[in-house]
């Protein structure tokens, strides 16, 4: 049975976020559970006159590559995913995990081994991207695995997030087009000031974004979306953050993150839950421990935390920091093989000051 | 659940039938519905020290292509099947079809047109196999689809399937070793030989095999295996033949054919069913009216039809010949975008008589 909504969700991708057009060789990456959404963009993109290529991998690939490689198997980065990140027009990124905690149990330095050997992939379509060359959208399939996550059933979770993505509206394209008007403002606001001051419970960090370029995202490259965000300067991060949403990432489940920053470098980091997982990830390599972005929610239809961070930071209210790798189209220059978002709450207290001058208050923006 | 038959037939696949070893690019080609299987070769092809590429389509893939692509979306090939075709050492690929007739209702000239454009694809691959470069083998995972097609439930069609894979033997390699035997003996009695004469019912034709290599298969290509085939000197096939078994090819059920050749050619063609798709199949090009081979199945633990030739040209007690493409090892030189088997049972009255002497009558061998 089709879903009309994955239909929908699959024009607004082909059609709005990453306008396929024809002759586009375009990449569809997924996972088999994604399947009916994964064939409706296919369809997308052949009625667009684009070409589309399937990369599918199972729920226990990965897994399986860490729990059985060799360090020789794990560098190897397969040439089709070089032909991908070099050649490809379009990229589709489609999330459709069955289970949150597959990877609970790997080795964090084989992922790291991984995550280091697939960098010039990331870079290569990073830089690809900035030039103009390369056009990429990340969006989730609803699965089971994500609404237990959010606490929901299926059926609610899907309406939810189907909602979220406007592809519930009978003309989700305007839909985009209205909502990104709050957020490009925004960060226009934002453009040209230099100084970030973040309060709330646990935290108290100043960051320099001067000169720095403000992103302002309306579900071109993520979908749902909703935020703006820029890379701060590297070594001008000083004070604490605490991270009031837990804070996966590559599988591992971390909560309750604190930070504290020295001139730009992470020199004490705790966590609740997950806290050997966190420092050895800030120790990949020296990038990991400074900061690679600053993003700023927007999405006040997202209210709830689904420890999902593609949904968390967007989420109006909040702002995320993420360790590790910067966009380069930002003006940020920090390398590294991490990016991980950490979401932190200001709705139950909280403050955004931009040069002296309240951007957000408790939540909500003032400006 | 994972299937422990499932693991047994990857482990077939891996180490019995493509001899995986440490550095082999090993691309696993399938769909979304085989994940246990792709999975467990995965699995298999990691402890073997190579480097799995997943490469998955959906089930709907192919019919959504015939449908809606354009000519050059037709022609197009996608870079990672060329690098596949190529560059791979070792693919094994997995059908599962759910829906035997899920190109039922497709264009025959736009399947037509894929196969030209990927005629140098299935070219380069059989010149490196022939040249050693490239191991392959093709399985099946079952589906409710083969089940049905087969006249069987889903459990009693798993039973028969892995039990004809040798799957649930407790050492599946040594029982093909054991198994290939035979074949090969037969294999070596019809070799240097030159005239093949069949008769069955509806059934009187001659063949010239002279000068051609006979190749016994023993579970390296196809799994289930048991069969020896040649390619008959390209302009020597006179007289008729009625193929018993349902023929299907590209998704389209033909059945009832009878084909009468002069000097190699097909000079008619009827059906009972498919007729108009058999016709056109034949007017592809200029090689799809020759035969590309003649097989003779040796597998006596698959006793009935099951609708799918990966099984049914095995039988022991049929022969089998193809319309198109021959197989360059076996000195064959018919080209063709088409390589389409068809099945004669010969048990039920009829005999394969090569250089006046008797090779099998009534289904069974007498040499």
């Amino acid at each position: 049975m089709r879903d009309q909504r994955a239909e929908a969700l699959a024009a607004i991708l082909v059609r709005y976020s990453t306008r396929v057009e024809a002759g586009d060789v375009c990449v569809i990456q997924s996972s088999t559970a994604a399947e009916p959404l994964v064939q409706a963009v296919y369809e997308g993109v052949l009625r667009a006159g684009g070409l589309p290529v399937l990369s599918l991998t199972t729920e226990g690939a990965a897994a399986a590559l860490y729990e059985l490689a060799s360090d020789d198997q794990l560098d190897w980065v397969a040439p089709p995913a070089m032909w991908a990140a070099e050649e490809a027009d379009v990229r589709i990124a489609i999330m459709a995990d069955q289970n949150p905690r597959e990877l609970s149990e790997v080795d964090p330095r084989r992922q790291q081994r991984t995550s280091r050997a697939r960098k010039p992939l990331m870079e290569t379509v990073m830089r690809r991207a900035a030039a103009g060359e390369h056009r990429w959208s990340l969006t989730l399939f609803p699965t089971h695995a994500y609404a237990g996550e959010a606490g929901m059933s299926l059926a609610a979770y899907e309406d939810f997030y189907y909602a979220a993505c406007l592809a519930t509206d009978h003309d989700p394209v305007t839909a985009w087009q209205r909502q990104s008007d709050q957020v490009r403002r925004l960060a226009e606001w934002i453009q040209g000031r230099e100084e970030v001051h973040i309060t709330g419970p646990g935290t108290d960090i100043t960051l320099d974004v001067s000169g720095r370029t403000w992103i302002p995202c309306v579900g071109e490259h993520n979908m749902p979306d909703g935020e703006f965000f820029t890379g701060p300067v590297e070594d001008s991060a000083r004070g604490e953050v605490s991270f009031s949403f837990p804070a996966s990432y590559g599988g591992r489940e971390v909560a309750g993150v604190r930070l504290r920053f020295e001139d730009g470098r992470v020199v004490d980091a705790s966590a609740d839950r997950g806290e050997a997982f966190l420092i050895e990830t800030l120790d990949t390599d020296d990038g990991a421990r400074r900061l690679g972005e600053l993003g700023i929610g927007t999405n006040y239809g997202i209210a709830t935390g689904t420890k999902e961070i593609l949904l968390d930071e967007k989420i109006g209210g909040t702002v995320h920091l993420a360790i590790g790798m910067s966009y380069p189209e930002t003006g940020g220059v920090n390398e590294s093989a991490v990016h991980w978002d950490m979401v932190c709450d200001l709705r139950q207290g909280g403050s955004v000051v931009v040069d002296g001058e309240e951007l957000q208050r408790d939540g909500q923006f003032v400006v």
